[in-house]
């Protein structure tokens, strides 16, 4: 085929970058990239449409390398198309290069962050159905792996693209029947992919993924169906193809070639024609991101007699500043009546994506919407959160900009039992570095930080209760990022006590208890546990009669917001105890205040604390 | 029918007592039990084959209830059959009963704790080929939601039990439309789900799932076939089945009925017949998990001239251990050469099952055979157990004993970047309440707490290297949970440095060039990161001539190793000045050596701090 063959020059060109990059670095995945360079050759050169000045271009079309070992092969197709030229890439893995491992942000023509298999589709299911709802006509592409479709996650997205009838992604699964410690479940029983695909609402096209006249047809038909499907591609393709001794070779996972090797490869690779390249295809026009300016705020009327649960608040919060900011999408797990965001559903329907029960999914089209400057707010409970924990951590290495609200937090719960209790989420935000993490107490606090939420640049987290609560503050109050509030404090405090969430209200209990033999406390409201409000922590320890600081939180022990005050102090100046008040055992079922008080982080627990504290003589 | 009109009468009293016990509880989800009373119903009457004096039984058929919320069907299912008086079940959700809102371990026939949805087949799949193994003849039932469908390990179950032929094994899906916050996603098209099981290699049966007589024959269709495939009972049902202004209804998932909603159900379901109860068959034989003696060691030698990986070291050290325990078995998801447990599978085949690229099936598979008392272990890269936070936190819940080996951590892995290291590890395995978490530096202290990890009850973590390091150990030395040891001390020493895994060798480096300057530092191996040694700790404080505790990591800043050393000295009696040095921001790819430095925890950035901390006077 004659028409073909510079397109399997360029194909060859892509072997030789690949084959080099890695050999240079030392280490990395060539012949997971052979595989899958024929489809990446004639996707760049005849289908894909990319203006490479501005990668944000809502419409440029997409393309997601969801089997991120293959990042040289990502470079190699972008250097190709002249991003940047291809002698380059051979500072693959280096310290201060773009060119990493697995494809991260500092790769700019990167959609997202991918070395954590099966989270691809799920990403390029969020550009996707972001095109719909914005009626940009573009496509999105997926490369995956066959060995990560045995990923749930796989099937949470596919599912998902079926749903929403997702006609403007492409997946093209590269079957090259080898993972990284051994043959995949199918090898290349390409009609178990097919059939799987096709339950999950896809057309399927199968076809030798080496074969470019069988691909061109295949994406030809893809471009051109008009089922109103998803479509997969679903390719047989050989690992390490190109080069005879790596081909459909076993021991070859994620192993660099050696320069003799790689000089070997090369001659049988024979002379490439160097100054071949792909003239991307242009998109019509060009349209970017718009943000709107940052400055929100809510205007809920409270009624200092009622109580709100701070859930409740955060659905009339998010749902009025959704009314201003066209940024902001809701995303939800078949909790939306819990959680409140059905509020949002409401009021702008056309910005809630129901994702039903599948967390990882949903936390990664979440990443998939931040690329395109979209704000995706994503609720459930705190405790299914950790559903998505990998998807969370590959987010935050994405430098997504998701808002996460957990609701549901602690023992407090009460009778649905530890199942349902959010006790490691602060562990799991908290880790994450520079993520902000907020857990109003009351309706006004959580109205604003809603708001705050909204603005921050970056990854937030927001911890909502099941109960109501009553209100602390008066609506000119103002809450920051890194503040808290003093909420009890008098001339002769005995020590502090930090609390956050539902434990506000046990330490004011406590401190009435107390207050009554005489003892006063003060009370401190960490309503933002990350970054803690590490100076009034130490003015309070500076203050207060004995340096003592109990912290008390419905969390667990360890990574909670005792870590964070503890950790805020551990270089104070003064000798300093502190008390970590936390659930230290798995909780039960029960009544909130029977589970507070078997947790130990109940009023009376509380007061009891104090007492036993200032009884005994502290070291000076 | 005649013959069902019995069967009929007792799915009655199941739906009695479902609505009484949730009304009586003031909560819980009576409509989500009533759609599956008819399946709990000829299942426990014609098929289930259980000894109820012993839960643990080998032989007894397995019951999964994969949507835990349905748990007061389980617990009148149970009833029926004898093992408590129905009355009991009035104590739903009440603190001191075992019958809690979802099912946890206090009810002992509950096979895992459930109530975060799509678990359930996981676990059964466990069961189910762990009988396959140890050629058990009998059956294992899970009962699933149609919301839970949705959740990608479901789908990582099927194809797991698709793969392995579990024929022994049969799913039966509640198809009832509505889940929490509004309908499924595809009603009563159980078509969609059909297709799907029978994609992933499944048996299919489709009845109405009211239908005594299709249960039935369904039943007994699964039970004789032949086909060597798993089986799945997709069953179309009603939600709030049998009481009319429950049924099909919108608006009622997880609500009680009152007093008066309650009377009006129960007058509709008319009398009912309550010396009605099942009869179980009965399995053969008793045969009780037989546990081996626990005083596990190795003797592997090491020569004192070589270094060794750490995680090369596990995989000797688990092969040796389950030569001689049969109760081990060891999982991976594709990374076994990697983690080593390569090893394991050369050398225990019949004990190692390979779980492909799922790491969420794979942990709940573990829960599954924990269940029967074998010890799983399961290794995969550090990054990629977060993929199973949920599993893992909820095999805390199912108090699982479970040994985890976490490879490739922090940012010490080096070229591949920050998708593939483990830096919230510890965070995770930390939070949940009596996990012990070890992390080993040489190959002495490696092979030493593999053995100790499994000889010890309850959830373990083994934290492992990618990168060989230097014996420190002699091959006497023991180790034990809560230990750690001194590897650098003197009389004058200034102060202490609390190191953990690679960071022991940076310390020790930063130790040899301070002496180098005259200063003496203590340095301290913290191979159990939890419990942390908070007496060797305490007594560094007080022997060193500052009381200054640095501790250096190579995992994110919060809720690692520097927070349980922080935790466990902030009731100190010393003035203390803790200086936690760990990864602070998302890390890239680079040289080992290069990373170190960049996250500030090299040799280098060790000595630097210490110099400006005892430069600089503390407040006496």
């Amino acid at each position: 085929m004659e028409k073909y063959k510079e397109l399997q020059q360029k194909a060859k060109l892509i072997r030789k970058w690949c084959l080099r990059s890695t050999t240079t670095a030392g280490s990395g995945h060539p012949t997971s990239c052979l595989s899958a360079a024929d489809l990446g050759a004639v996707l760049f050169d005849r289908y894909f449409s990319y203006n490479l000045e501005e990668a944000l271009n809502l419409h440029n079309d997409r393309f997601v390398l969801s089997k991120g070992h293959a990042a040289p092969l990502l470079y190699a197709l972008f250097g190709m198309a002249g991003a940047y030229p291809l002698e380059e890439t051979l500072r693959l893995r280096k310290f201060d290069s773009r060119f990493e491992g697995h494809p991260t942000p500092k790769f700019v023509y990167a959609e997202a962050a991918t070395g954590s298999l099966g989270q691809g589709l799920s990403v390029g299911a969020g550009l996707a159905l972001l095109a719909k709802r914005e009626k940009i006509d573009n496509k999105t592409f997926i490369l995956l792996g066959d060995g990560e479709l045995a990923e749930g996650q796989v099937w949470e997205a596919a599912n998902f693209c079926g749903y929403h009838h997702l006609d403007n992604l492409i997946a093209i699964a590269d079957i090259n029947r080898l993972a990284q410690s051994g043959p995949t479940m199918f090898g290349h029983d390409l009609e178990k992919y097919a059939a799987r695909f096709r339950a999950f609402g896809f057309e399927v096209i199968e076809i030798n993924g080496h074969d470019l006249k069988a691909i061109d047809n295949a994406f030809h038909q893809a471009m051109n169906s008009e089922q109103g499907k998803p479509i997969a591609i679903i390719a047989e393709t050989i690992k390490g193809k190109g080069i005879s001794f790596l081909e459909d070779k076993e021991g070859w996972h994620g192993k660099a070639l050696d320069e003799d090797q790689l000089k070997k490869a090369l001659t049988e690779l024979g002379p490439t024609e160097d100054q071949l390249h792909f003239d991307l295809k242009q998109p019509n026009s060009i349209l970017l991101p718009q943000h709107h300016t940052k400055n929100s705020s809510t205007n809920l009327p409270f009624n200092k007699d009622q109580e709100y649960a701070t859930r409740e608040v955060f659905g009339q919060a998010i749902s009025e500043l959704g009314k201003e900011n066209n940024d902001i999408y809701v995303l939800d797990a078949d909790v939306k009546n819990s959680t409140f965001s059905l509020d949002f559903l409401k009021a702008i329907p056309e910005h809630f994506i129901e994702c039903f029960i599948a967390e990882q999914n949903m936390v990664s089209v979440a990443a998939g919407l931040s690329r395109l400057g979209k704000i995706p707010v994503v609720a459930t409970f705190a405790a299914f959160l950790t559903r998505a924990a990998d998807q969370i951590r590959m987010a935050r290495v994405s430098e997504a900009n998701i808002k996460f609200v957990g609701s549901h937090v602690g023992v407090a719960i009460g009778e649905d039992g530890p199942s349902q209790m959010g006790l490691e989420d602060i562990a799991m935000f908290g880790t994450l570095p520079d993520t902000i993490i907020f857990q109003p107490s009351d309706a006004v606090s959580t109205a604003k930080l809603t708001a705050k939420m909204i603005d921050h640049p970056g990854m937030v987290y927001l911890r909502t209760l099941r109960s109501k609560t009553p209100l602390l503050y008066d609506e000119k109050e103002s809450f920051e990022v890194g503040g808290s509030k003093v909420l009890r404090s008098s001339a002769d405090d005995q020590l502090t006590i930090a609390s956050s969430g539902i434990t506000v209200f046990e330490a004011l209990k406590a401190a009435d208890l107390l207050k009554k033999e005489g003892i006063n406390v003060r009370i401190l409201d960490c309503y933002c546990i990350s970054p803690i409000d590490q100076s009034s922590l130490k003015k309070c320890i500076i203050e207060t009669q004995y340096p003592i600081l109990i912290t008390v939180e419905d969390h667990f022990a360890h990574g909670g917001m005792g870590d964070f005050a503890i950790s805020a102090l551990s270089s104070s100046e003064r000798i300093l105890q502190v008390r970590k008040m936390a659930v230290s055992h798995i909780s039960r079922s029960g009544k909130m205040e029977e589970l507070l008080e078997d947790a130990g982080i109940s009023a009376s627990a509380i007061a009891k604390m104090v007492r036993s504290l200032i009884a005994v003589p502290i070291l000076p």
